[in-house]
C-alpha cells in the first residue's frame, strides 16, 4: 500500500505553504507555475525574495502565525530550517502536514544531534565531540594535530558560526557563550580534503528516491562560489556519495529535497559535513541543467507526487553565484552586460538589493566542453562583480 | 546610436505590464523571475490563469482601464492581440511604451491588413481577395477550383473565423454580417500543403534580432496539437522561413516574439498563413528545448535587453497540447499519472478548468530520438484525454 498517498487530499488544487521568502521560495514559484500547484509563502518581509508569492507576511518562528498561514495550505515546507522545533512541533499536534517533518529537520537544525545521529548509524564522519569546556576542547586539539574546527550546534550558515582554532584560549568567548545559554558547540578534526562535493537526493513520503549527479562545490571564505555538474573525476566518489545520501534519507525519514554537503580527503574518503533538508545552493545548476529541477522535485516530494528524472541534461553545468553585486553601476547595467556578452548563460536574480557578501543571484551555463562552460559562467558572472 | 535603449527608463527595477491574464502571460512570470524583472498583469478575471502576477481585473479592451495600468509599468506588452487599435493608439499618445506598437499589432490583428501588407512587401502568400459580396467570392472560387477558405479579418483563432467555401450561397450569412458592419472578410486559395511549419524571431527595438530553429505544428480540427523541433527534413524551408520571418519583423518593425505560420506545399513553397506577435502556441517547446525560452526571450525584447541563444538545447523536442482536460477522474489524478508514467516530461498545467477543446497545457519532452520523444510526449499526455 502506498502509504504516502493517504495524507494529500485529492483536490483539483494542491496548495503548498513555503515558510520562508527567500530565494529557495522564490525559484520554487516556477516550478508551482509549470506544475499548476498553489505556491502561498510566508515571508519575513513585504519586500522577501519570494514576494509575488507570499500571501502572508510575519514572524516565520512565531507559532501563531505559521499555524495560521498552514491552516491554508495542504501540506507545510521550508525555505529555510529555522523554525524552531517546538513551533514545528505545535504544527503537528494541530495536524498540519509537514515535509521534511520535524524527527528528520532536527538534523539539519543541529550538528551536535547530526554527528551523533549520523555517527550511531555509521555514516562517515570527521571526528568530533561535544565542546562544553576549555579542557574538552584543548584535549580535542591534543588528540588532532593542534587545529580543529570549531562550531556552533545551531544558527550557523555561510561559514558564520564556524571557526578554525588552534588554541583553547581562542574559544574562550564562544564556549562562555554556550556557558550562557547560547547555542552549544561542537569540534571536529580538520579535515585534509582534497575538494568539497554535495550529493542530493529527493525522498517521497512512501519511499521513493531520487538521486542527482554528485557535483563540485567551490567554496570561497567559507560560501559556495561555484558547483561544477557532475563532479569531475569523481568514480568512486560518485557512488559511495549516492549511496551515503540515500542511506541518510532513508533512515532519517527524509520528505523533499536533501542535500549532502561531503569532503573528499586526500587519502580518498568521503566524509559528511552538512545536510540541509529543501533546495541548496549546490542544485540551482538542475534548473537549466537536470531534467527536473531540485525546485520542482522538491515540490514533487513535499505534495507526495511522483519524482520526476533527475539526470543531467547536457555533459557539463556550471553555476556561479552572484555575490554582493556589482562594485560598478546598477544591477540593471550589470544584469543587461551580462545578457549582452554570454547570450547563452541562464542569468538569475533574486531579487535583492546589493549587499557585501549577500547572495543576490547565480547564472549558469551547460555545454559539452566543460573549460568552455567555466569560462561562459564566469564571464556572465564577471559584471556583478 | 543605439536608438532602442534610450526609451527604457534605467530603474534598478525594471516593470514589464502584461495585457491579458491567459497562459501566456503565466509562462512570463517564470521568465521574469529569472532574470530579475517586475511583471505585471492586467487580467480580465480574477481566476485568470495569469493571477499570481496580476496586479488588474479589468477589461482590456478599454482605454481607461489599461491606461491606469500602463501608468504603473515601463514597458507594455500583450498576452493577445485583441486590445483595439484606437485603445492603442491612445496608450502611445499618453506617452506609454508598447511593443509590439500599434503600427506593427495591427498586421497580427485584422488579416486583410495583413494579406495586403505582405504582398505589398512581395512576401509568399496564398492566393487572396477581399470579399464583400457573394458575387466576389464566386469569381474567387471560378478562378480557385471551386474550393477557398473563407475568413474573418478580425477575431479569429483556433480554427475559428475560418471556413472552407465550395459555394458562394453557403457564405451567405458571413456576408450578411460584414455587410451590417461585423468584421470584413477576406478569401485565400485552398493551398495543398504537405504541411505547417512555423518559424519564430524576436526583435529589440534596436534591431537586434534572434531566429529560433524552423518547427512542424501539427493541427487537428484547427488547433495545434503537436509541435516537433527542429522541423524534421527541413532543409531549404528552413532558410527561406528564416529569410521570410526575419524580413516581416524588419518590415513591420516588429518588437518581442514574432510567430510566422507557414503553409509548406506540395511544389515544395513556403506560404505565409498567420502572423502573431507574443509567444506563441508553435513556441511552448523551446521553455525546455531551447537554450532561451520564447518567453523569456520576449521579456528580454520588450524591455531592450540584449536576446539570448535562440538554439535548440537536444537534438530533438516534441511538445503535446493538452486539450479539454481529463474524460475522467480529475486533473489532479490525471497530473499524478502523468508524473508517474513519464518521469522525464515536462508537464505544464495553466490553472485552468477543463472545458472541451480547452487549451489546459502542454507537455514537452527532449531527447535523441525522435521516435522515443514523440512517443513518450504522447504518453504523458494521454492521462488529459
Amino acid at each position: 500500500m502506498d502509504v504516502g498517498r493517504l495524507s494529500v487530499p485529492r483536490l483539483a488544487r494542491v496548495r503548498i505553504g513555503v515558510v520562508g521568502g527567500g530565494q529557495l521560495a522564490r525559484m520554487m514559484i516556477p516550478a508551482a507555475i509549470q506544475l499548476g500547484l498553489e505556491l502561498e509563502v510566508l515571508a519575513e518581509t513585504e519586500d522577501s525574495s519570494a514576494r509575488l508569492a507570499a500571501t502572508a507576511v510575519g514572524d516565520t518562528m512565531d507559532l501563531d502565525t505559521v499555524l495560521a498561514f498552514a491552516r491554508g495550505v495542504d501540506v507545510l515546507t521550508f525555505d529555510h530550517e529555522h523554525v524552531p522545533q517546538p513551533v514545528l512541533a505545535a504544527l503537528v499536534a494541530a495536524g498540519v502536514t509537514v515535509r521534511p517533518g520535524p524527527a528528520a529537520l532536527q538534523y539539519a537544525q543541529d550538528k551536535l544531534l547530526m554527528r551523533a545521529k549520523l555517527s550511531e548509524l555509521g555514516f562517515p564522519v570527521p571526528d568530533w565531540a561535544p565542546v562544553a569546556t576549555a579542557d574538552e576542547l584543548r584535549a580535542f586539539l591534543d588528540d588532532h594535530g593542534g587545529t580543529a574546527i570549531l562550531k556552533t550546534a545551531r544558527g550557523g550558515y555561510d561559514g558564520k558560526g564556524v571557526r578554525v582554532v588552534r588554541d583553547a584560549a581562542e574559544a574562550a568567548d564562544w564556549i562562555a557563550g554556550a556557558a550562557a545559554g547560547g547555542p552549544p558547540l561542537l569540534v571536529e578534526e580538520a579535515v585534509g580534503f582534497t575538494r568539497e562535493l554535495a550529493q542530493q537526493v529527493a525522498r517521497r513520503p512512501g519511499g521513493e528516491i531520487a538521486v542527482y549527479p554528485l557535483v563540485e562545490s567551490v567554496q570561497r571564505d567559507g560560501v559556495c562560489a561555484e558547483v561544477i555538474a557532475p563532479a569531475p573525476h569523481a568514480g568512486r566518489s560518485a557512488q559511495a556519495a549516492a549511496r551515503i545520501a540515500t542511506g541518510i534519507a532513508e533512515a532519517l525519514g527524509v520528505t523533499g529535497m536533501l542535500a549532502v554537503e561531503l569532503f573528499e580527503t586526500d587519502d580518498e574518503r568521503i566524509l559528511v559535513n552538512e545536510l540541509a533538508m529543501r533546495p541548496h545552493n549546490s542544485g540551482h545548476w538542475s534548473i537549466e541543467g537536470a531534467v527536473t529541477s531540485q525546485f520542482e522535485q522538491h515540490l514533487r516530494a513535499v505534495a507526495d507526487l511522483p519524482l520526476g528524472t533527475p539526470d543531467a541534461r547536457e555533459p557539463w553545468t556550471v553555476m556561479v553565484n552572484l555575490l554582493g553585486g556589482p562594485a560598478a553601476g546598477t544591477l540593471d547595467s550589470a544584469r543587461r552586460r551580462a545578457l549582452g556578452d554570454q547570450p547563452g548563460a541562464a542569468v538569475h536574480l533574486y531579487g535583492k538589493s546589493p549587499r557585501p557578501g549577500r547572495k543576490i543571484g547565480h547564472v549558469t551555463v551547460t555545454g559539452a566542453d566543460l573549460d568552455d562552460v567555466v569560462y561562459r559562467a564566469r564571464a556572465a558572472a564577471a559584471p556583478f562583480a
